[in-house]
């Protein structure tokens, strides 16, 4: 197995985007517990985001949300966000919280509303040449709830048709990324279900739309590293929405759940050549910090996929490749989880101290003061949250 | 097979009460959409249980949910049920809303809040004695989000203890109900999780301690008619909340994702003694109506039990026990599948007109003008929703 | 909805595939359970098919399984099955009883192994050649049960180097047609585990490579409907494996653990294309009757497929796109289910009779004394199976 | 956190039963794969084990499978394991590979198969009497394919005569233990498919009926740590059947497929007083080694229990409860965690060593040459499978 001196100059390469809404507030339908000093606007949000970055050095971009995170002046807001060391990163669409896509989206049936839709991904686009943000995540809530409700083949048919308008937007050096999700909130068929109807709209529409894996966006028991490596052999893989389950799409702390899932993943993210700057995998966090708080939760968040990078950077793929040619299962398997079991955390603090950081972010967080100051501070206003 | 004739006596049993907030909004935690005509109180939403029962013949009670129900005057609200034909029945206790229940309720650490939760499920019981409810429906949102959160067997030994208290407050004709549910909102560990659970729960408390199927709270592939007869022989089957599910507890209509599995709860209700007005089940509906018309959905959701339990009371037993008997696997299917096959759809306007029931109660409520009526009606104020 | 008799022409157009291992004996890993009069070879299996067909009118084919069918005379069993009224169909590979394939076959590190498994399948192909199949049906058992135990990636690139070489022997009437599973018999990770998987392999392929969609091989909640629009829309649907499954493949008859689904995935059938003798679609079975008969449980299987195609013919399409134009959710439900409900089997026996078949095949089978007269033919010999 | 040395002391506790069966040929229903060395009989399978707890020390005893391990002298084949250093252990009964069982055996519907089974539970009892077992462990392939083909209650009714018959036979000493599977070999009902059903007829048994927690028998998501806490909250559980899965019961290695979850497990054992020889909890391995070597196999799985173990103990439970009493989320999380992640593997070679042990024993076992010698001498005979 290599030593973490062999894997600590990768580790350099690791940047994983911060969702502003992760510092909002969220829950579940049946109720949303609100926290004292939750950000009230975009730029309270990227402050948040800069402290993790700040503390962790693996989080040098905020991922935005429209409408939620609109202002008045791009400009301006990524200029606070570069005077607080991160930057303006992936624009997300939302055409989930407007009465008229009750019946969807993309793929409505009435033209009008399609319309609208797309607009508002040209009015992103046009913000990401603001914001100099590469990639237009989009991710629909369409669907439906009862077998008879829609035609599956006539809102792929528009499905079609409206991602070839948005991608008709986009600037040479821009990136449509299309999430997939297993259910909800639609209940009886989804119109980007899997990664493979991602993929096919995908290969449909041109060499910059790419698949965004969501890792709770699964059927139960989906070998989600499977997919991983799969749509990195076929070019396909442009982001990660990382985030845990035990159940459907929880949107818990990533590695929270099934740290050895999150080990698994890794492992295949750098064998399939999904790591580092080169690679064009956007990593990006996406979950909810219902009853936690956001910004350690973030910081964990973080440090879990650092971990589980470092273990997986450390795998002896030259004995597991021999292993396999000798059909030898059990010493092939023992080679995968020694570098799982491996304790890496110790070396991550060092290598942190070696980089100015603080060797134990979650504490740092702690003893900054910065929770207090924030609960001082936001006082008034509206906390923001999937509603604003 | 018998004849339809020969069960529809059987039918004028059913009874399948409404709940309260099917006619309210709901929604997921993307969006809650709004639909003109939403009740804005108590009393409407009576009104609009009563009209369902006026078209149907089968609802005769409406289920209320304690604070969004609560009235200043539950004696009027009775009064105000029985003019239109209905009475209130069970009480659903609420602790799923308030921010001190962010870490539980009935299971929590703190006493204070522990103590809050019980002093609210005896305010329940009070309201029960005033209209007359028999059964406290408890659904606890109790559990916890990461492992490590909470203290599992604490957890357990603190709700038997609350349940302790709330059952020493009932009176000799009242019950408690216990809901299980897989999980939701709690994404790691639910403290009532399953039947084992709320049925051991049960048990300890006493005879007037009963279990709640909801239908749509198991793990994918459970056999739920499998609990409903093992719960019917154990003698602690203490109601239904009717919905249907594709994925997780998705409330949609009974019957409309799995009509067969319908099919085979009811027949194992009817075998196992738990249909008719001495069997102690208590049959309700506990859905969404997130994007279909709320009145017309729960005309629609009784409907559909009833189709159901007319086909499960046409299946021939005696054939069925023969084939098992013989060891005749496709028999016995054949038998069952008979029932479940046939068309007593024609039967049923038969029956409805034959007691002064419109023979389509979907296309009488259609054309009853109601729907327009409460849109013009109900302006202003507040449309009732699971805030409120 | 349109009438029974604007659809009995329609129903000509059925032709299901019968797959001679259902008649040998099958089972679970636990248990194989024998029978009176299963068939010792291939002339036999073709015997008990053809009975099948016999009377229901619905089963002109049979699927053959090399080596378990691999018999002296291809042609020789060709005119066999001639004689008795069918013909033979798909030949299924198989690559998944041999010591040499404990690792894999297509995706087997070692390249001897590989090549032995293409060399099987070319030998599959060479008997399409005599027996006039058009269909190279290949499900691989090719996965892996740990962790570690081999290369993902490697895996899938040896298996498009494979599939290539087996495609270039097809005849240019003949087509490849790639199964995929979810899981089972590996129990880590499966080569081909969905159906973007199989399809992305098949576009590599070419274009006589198609999607063979095996209903019972997908993650517990999976739409399946949904995948066989989407195959339908993409043009790459080969055929069906028709079973039913509760939990995992457990290879029921096909509509037996859930009628509706069977509706809606014919429905999505006729809806895309996928009906009718110009489809190219292929309809067959795949189902284990480890404790029903076997000859009544294939003419159950098919009579089921029937009835769900006419109901699924039935379905009011105009009505359909107006409710979904109109964003009437439970009208377009209503429609859907209106179909679905239909009671078809009166009719069906009736248009059987007016072709000269039964009206109640199941019956007919058993007036035949066919069971009796196999059940004291076929004494001695090894009982066909999974082995034989 | 407690250090290692805290905790060493503990580790002397554990003893893990091993299957006898584990030894012998297993595999899927697509094939069974054969190994050089495989025993042919209870002697040679109870060499294997004893070769496992000479190289772990933590395998003291063999739970046996009646009718797989009949043997003419059963205080013969005590002797035999006590020479090598182990004793007998379980008694399995098997009622899953007679025809006579094809639909049932305790719950059959036929008295006469019933009485055989029950009879070969008796017979069970009176080996146990001769090996001085204590356990009778009873798991029942009982169930139905098909909706209709068994009636469920009358099912449960003649289960409960059944098994009262059973334990009526035990000693004052012996303990019945009733496993529960969620499904296989029934694809529709199965008759004790989940805890709640088992732990109900422990109860009307009496005190000496106990739950067996097989980890790999529930539906997918199941929380299997809270179902330990509860049935030892309740003073029911009886023993563990140890494997892991990632789909159905795929009967891998414990731990491999979800490391974190049998830490989970193990924690609760602990916390729950289900660790220790005064505990009433039996531990079992109950695994298929299907393509990987059967012994170092088991090696692998009991250090894997080990490590575990040893990582649950080492969590700081004052911690945790002042976490839980703070409602501080990520900080109980986090002291749940830094038990996991801690590498234990230095530490437990070093207490190994010093109780004479090897400090690796997967590396000792390639070492010794047992694998060749037993390769070289058993030749000839039948390899022992779940057939025999």
């Amino acid at each position: 197995m290599p030593n973490f001196s062999d894997i600590a100059g990768l580790l350099a390469d690791q940047a994983i985007e911060l969702p502003s809404w992760a510092f909002g507030n969220s829950g579940t339908r049946f109720k949303v517990f609100s926290t004292a000093g939750v950000p009230r606007d975009a730029y309270e949000k990227i402050a948040d985001a800069a402290k993790v970055h700040e503390l962790t050095g693996l989080a040098p971009s905020v991922a935005l949300h429209i409408p939620w995170d609109r202002v008045d002046d791009f400009d301006k807001l990524g200029t606070h966000a570069a005077n607080l060391g991160v930057r303006l990163g992936t624009i997300n669409t939302n055409t989930f919280q407007d009465e008229d896509y009750k019946f969807g989206s993309l793929t409505h049936v009435d033209e009008k509303i399609r319309a609208k839709a797309i607009a508002h991904m040209h009015e992103c686009i046009d913000i990401m040449g603001v914001t100099g943000s590469r990639d237009l995540k989009i991710w629909l809530p369409d669907g439906t709830n009862y077998p008879g409700q829609g035609d599956l083949r006539g809102r792929q048919d528009r499905l079609a048709d409206s991602l070839q308008q948005v991608y008709a937007r986009l600037g040479d050096e821009q990136r449509l990324v299309l999430e997939y999700k297993f259910f909800e909130p639609a209940f009886y068929a989804t119109d980007v279900p899997d990664w493979g109807t991602s993929y096919t709209h995908c290969v449909a529409l041109g060499e910059r739309a790419l698949v965004c894996l969501d890792t709770g966006h699964h059927a139960p028991g989906t070998n989600v590293e499977f997919i991983v490596a799969q749509l990195l052999r076929l070019g396909r893989l442009g982001s990660f929405d990382f985030n845990s389950r035990f159940y459907a799409d929880d949107d818990l702390i990533v590695g929270a759940a099934d740290p050895f899932q999150l080990f698994r993943i890794m492992f295949e993210v750098v064998r399939g050549g999904g790591y580092g700057p080169d690679s064009g995998v956007a990593f990006m966090l996406d979950q909810c910090h219902n009853v936690e708080e956001k910004i350690p939760g973030q910081i964990r968040s973080v440090l879990n996929v650092q971990e589980m990078t470092a273990r997986a950077l450390l795998v002896d793929r030259d004995a597991l490749a021999e292993a396999e040619r000798d059909g030898d299962v059990l010493g092939a398997n023992e080679v995968f989880m020694d570098a799982f079991y491996t304790d890496v955390r110790s070396d991550l603090a060092d290598w942190r101290t070696s980089r100015g950081l603080p060797a134990n972010p979650m504490r740092a967080f702690r003893d900054s003061g910065y929770a207090d100051h924030i609960a001082a501070e936001r006082v008034g206003g509206t906390q923001a949250g999937w509603g604003a």
